[in-house]
């Protein structure tokens, strides 16, 4: 049989959650939004945005967290890349400046902080098991690509015919949690646990790409684990 | 920059067209075909199917082949795997005996067909690149599964909390078609090439789990061959 990657679900109860200050939206309208969108255009090409699926568990079923602002919109945590930012790179950079999010230090990320001698020891240390690198959350597969055509809310799933020059792509990556994390969440806004019966054929409530990502996440098969 | 899994599409043209003789659904009803449903449940047990998507390009934008039964439904190409069959065994058999496709013929399996020195030979011919193995379609990325809670029509893209005895689990796999393809369609039906911006929102026509396909599929990259 053909084996679906597994994704690790841990219960909302083991994660922690503060607050920080307010990240205010830039924009206070959709217009002013466009708006905005169309001079970045002119300066910087293409608008690239990455956001992340965040993946909980409570009563076995699988839950996103949503960021709410006010009482009726809720988006994914992510946002735009700056021109020429690796897409990895850069949804670890807006998920620490939005939720406080630490990211595992990779072993050649940490040859480059410390010392040689200090290195050798570590990874002696982490060879015989004594230690072992944090294990933080990493970011993990792109699952859905969406394409805004012209300056305009509407977005789709591929870039349509006879559009050359698209003026956003937007990239949702599953990151996969730890079994421990902190989330601060600015003051203004509500981090939500929504179920993805929730958000199947609700595209009334969450719109077209996050009513849709029960299907993008189907291929998974989900370890929900109740420690 | 993450880089997405590349498909190649072929121009529709590049295909040949024949016709079979008809392959006749089982039921005629939807009431009938859920009764048969019940019945081999309490025979087999969940019922496991498999479907195929079949990706050409038209006009550089990607197209499915659909099947189409009388003037309104449309169906992806597969079906129900035996008791205990293998995922992609039991869609190739599928795809065999509903469109007359052919896969490649593994090493292994050129083996158990061809006599010891004939094996010697042709691997010797394949190492020294004076011949290859035929380039034929192949069962590639598994891209969303869909579960049946109840014998009814209604499907989910997730098993709903609380149901522990799902009646159905459904597999889409994309499958990779060479350069040249020959199908042979069943006389009672129609294999049409449905555009993703045809499909996609257009539930009412394509039903839940077609309509999808646009967003299961936007995380690849289209490599659009014209030849």
């Amino acid at each position: 049989m053909v084996t679906s990657p597994v994704v690790n679900t841990y219960p909302l109860s083991s994660y922690t959650f503060g607050t920080k200050e307010p990240k205010m939206e830039k924009d206070t309208s959709v217009a002013d939004r466009l708006a905005r969108m169309k001079v970045n255009y002119m300066k910087e090409g293409m608008r690239t945005s990455v956001e992340a699926i965040l993946l909980v568990q409570e009563h076995n079923h699988p839950h996103i967290l949503l960021l709410q602002i006010g009482n009726t919109f809720c988006k994914l945590p992510g946002g735009r890349l700056k021109p020429g930012e690796n897409e990895i790179e850069g949804l670890k950079r807006k998920l620490t400046s939005k939720l406080g999010c630490q990211f595992t230090c990779s072993c050649a990320r940490l040859a480059e902080i410390i010392t040689l001698d200090e290195y050798v020891i570590v990874k002696k240390l982490i060879e015989h098991t004594f230690i072992s690198t944090k294990n933080v959350m990493a970011i993990g597969e792109c699952v859905a690509i969406w394409w805004r055509p012209n300056f305009e809310t509407i977005m789709y799933p591929y870039c349509p015919p006879h559009i050359t020059k698209p003026k956003e792509c937007k990239k949702l990556f599953l990151v996969h949690l730890s079994e421990r994390e902190y989330f601060a969440v600015p003051k203004n806004l509500k981090l939500l646990a929504v179920p993805l019966f929730e958000l199947y054929d609700n595209v009334q409530r969450y719109g077209p790409v996050i009513s849709t990502i029960p299907q993008q996440l189907s291929r998974f098969q989900f370890n929900m684990i109740t420690t």
